[in-house]
């Protein structure tokens, strides 16, 4: 696997400890942190890892037993140790070794800069060995910039999210609304039936994680899964909402709301504002708006045809994690990936919802990867 | 959802704090936490969570926005709030809220319990509160002992991976050896195609994560992904590796491997070595028995045959991790789920390996579901 690897690697790591006055920075996490993911470039696994970095060298601890195959994508010192040792103490021990200097003065040992989530456990070993720990966001901040590498897992990945969509929007085109219920090649159309055939497109196109695959019908809170399947109706919304991970770790994010066999009520008009309000959103991205700005002025062309949403974030950033910086209080630089959505939600008539993800670009922005959205399959 | 909920969801909570003579129990994580889903029975989301448990209650802290499909499995109190304040502040107010016991006596707060990976950020928003933190193991040793809802939760998943193993069989079946590699259906065939073949069986059986699934070539760290495919050859083993999650956050495991055109050598003997390894692992796991006493077992009949492997535990819990307790330091109990694995790995001819997924009965152990072992597909 080809690890889509920040393009300076360790440097901003390198700039903080300067900007910090400190010795090192420290991480522990598994293969399902993405902190711990975007440092190492490590494939998912089932051990804790623990990461230095200090002197200017990466550190990875890792368990004697790890496949080689893991480690491809990391580029510094490797540190194979016994299962046997909690990976906080190993920290410790390779920290010790490395001899950092102690930047702190009289008053107390090394500044050791750790993520907020940081293990309580390394926590307290480092401090016990005499480091002084003081948190630090660069990480979080560094992944909220997307390298060129990144770029593409990125775009791979909402290409083929897009053809999950596709897939959705041909089974609803090829349904038909009898007794009360939506039925496709013969048999009745679930709201699992329906998922399992998108998870299965997806999948084809090489996604690795369909879990967060919803197929919801109604107001906000639709049934979502595998032991409650629901039946498909025709006439009211069906929100599709995909955000597969690709194989190289990053997520996609699509959704769609179709209307099989549509009477042309709440929803067309709901539909038509909604868009509007996606297409204000992206027209607002670019360089230096504020996404708060952004995420506002989507709600308010959504109010202007009407229509209310949940008080939920409509702008934030993607890429290891479906939901990471930038958050609204940033402002919007080259670089960063949002997913952008509009939504509308009605207690009587259910909710209409449309979700890209877009990269800021020079001139604006630019989407991912682009699927159709009306209403009617 | 039907979530698979422990048999007295918190009793062991009740009772660990009894024990420890503590006041609360806290903990906080995100989606992808195993512990947290255990505790809260949610659905995988992109927010973090907090858990509090004291005077015999449950709270969730969730975000305001997050959506009621998402909580259906959680029994106790929901705290939604602003997403605003960290959620370790968060886990806080409730505590101050509930004006626990202060067990500790004079010189201390209140004593709380926590897992060893709380997030730093919560360690110290608590003790800056007057808390005192005391890890504890009570969530992991919990999980260890599977309720008979988690029991049908992996077996559905291992039935689901034992399905997915027959495709890859059949699709090996059918494949010929040609020009140096292996065809189906006209084309030739690579570890990225056989392995998004036995992905869409997967998730067609409602599996919903298959990135751990792994075709390999040649001796222990074959190629494994998508940017990099291999393609498949006759005559050396292959080993088809699949962990996949279902929908209920439950794993599965099965190992098989398999030689298309087998000329009778190595691969042929030391499978006959691995078959007996297997066996011997399976009949030594009972309750009473030291899982390191079943590894080691199954170590020594493989070396009986001459054959070796990486230095790995062989045996070890697997719900809604796919490591966890019980581990090689522990005694089989009625209710373990457990992974066994034997392997042997020749640097020449390449590893055969073979893993299930066996619970601990009152009578020995029972395979979670059976799936052929032979060589040939």
């Amino acid at each position: 696997m080809t690890p889509a690897a920040p393009p300076s690697d360790y440097r901003f790591l390198a700039d903080t400890l300067d900007v910090a006055d400190a010795a090192a920075f420290v991480h522990v996490g598994d293969g399902n942190d993405a902190d711990l993911r975007y440092l190492s470039h490590l494939s998912p696994s089932t051990h804790d890892y623990g990461f230095v970095y200090a002197n200017k060298e990466a550190t990875l601890c890792v368990p004697s037993d790890v496949d080689d195959a893991v480690l491809n994508g990391f580029a510094g010192r490797v540190s194979r140790e016994s299962l046997d040792a909690p990976v906080g103490r190993r920290v410790v021990d390779v920290l010790d070794t490395l001899d950092v200097p102690d930047t702190n003065g009289v008053d107390g040992g090394p500044t050791v800069l750790v993520p907020q989530h940081l293990p309580h456990d390394t926590a307290v070993y480092l401090e016990s060995a005499g480091y002084d720990l003081a948190s630090t966001p660069a990480v979080g901040d560094a992944r909220a910039v997307k390298s060129s590498r990144e770029l593409d897992a990125l775009r791979a990945v909402q290409r083929a999210t897009v053809r999950g969509m596709s897939r959705a929007r041909t089974i609803l085109s090829e349904s038909v609304a009898r007794d009360g219920g939506l039925s496709w090649q013969g048999a009745p159309l679930s709201t699992e039936r329906l998922r399992r055939q998108v998870n299965a497109t997806l999948v084809a196109e090489g996604v690795v994680d369909v879990s967060t695959t919803r197929i919801q019908v109604g107001a906000a809170t639709g049934t979502e899964s595998g032991d409650d399947p629901t039946e498909l109706r025709g006439g009211v919304p069906l929100v599709v909402s995909l955000a597969p991970r690709g194989p190289r770790g990053y997520y996609g994010t699509l959704r769609r709301t179709f209307v099989v066999d549509s009477d042309g009520g709440w929803e067309r008009r709901a539909h038509v504002g909604i868009e509007s309000a996606r297409r204000v959103a992206l027209g607002e991205l670019e360089p230096g708006a504020s996404l708060r700005w952004v995420h506002s002025e989507a709600v308010a062309e959504a109010s202007s045809f009407g229509l209310t949403g949940p008080d939920s974030d409509r702008v934030s950033g993607i890429g290891l994690s479906r939901r990471e910086a930038p958050s609204l209080a940033d402002d919007a630089i080259v670089g960063h990936v949002v997913t952008v959505e509009a939504r509308a939600v009605d207690d009587t008539h259910g909710t209409i919802v449309l979700a890209d993800v877009a990269v800021v670009t020079e001139d604006g922005c630019e989407l991912l990867a682009e699927s159709p959205t009306k209403l009617v399959p």
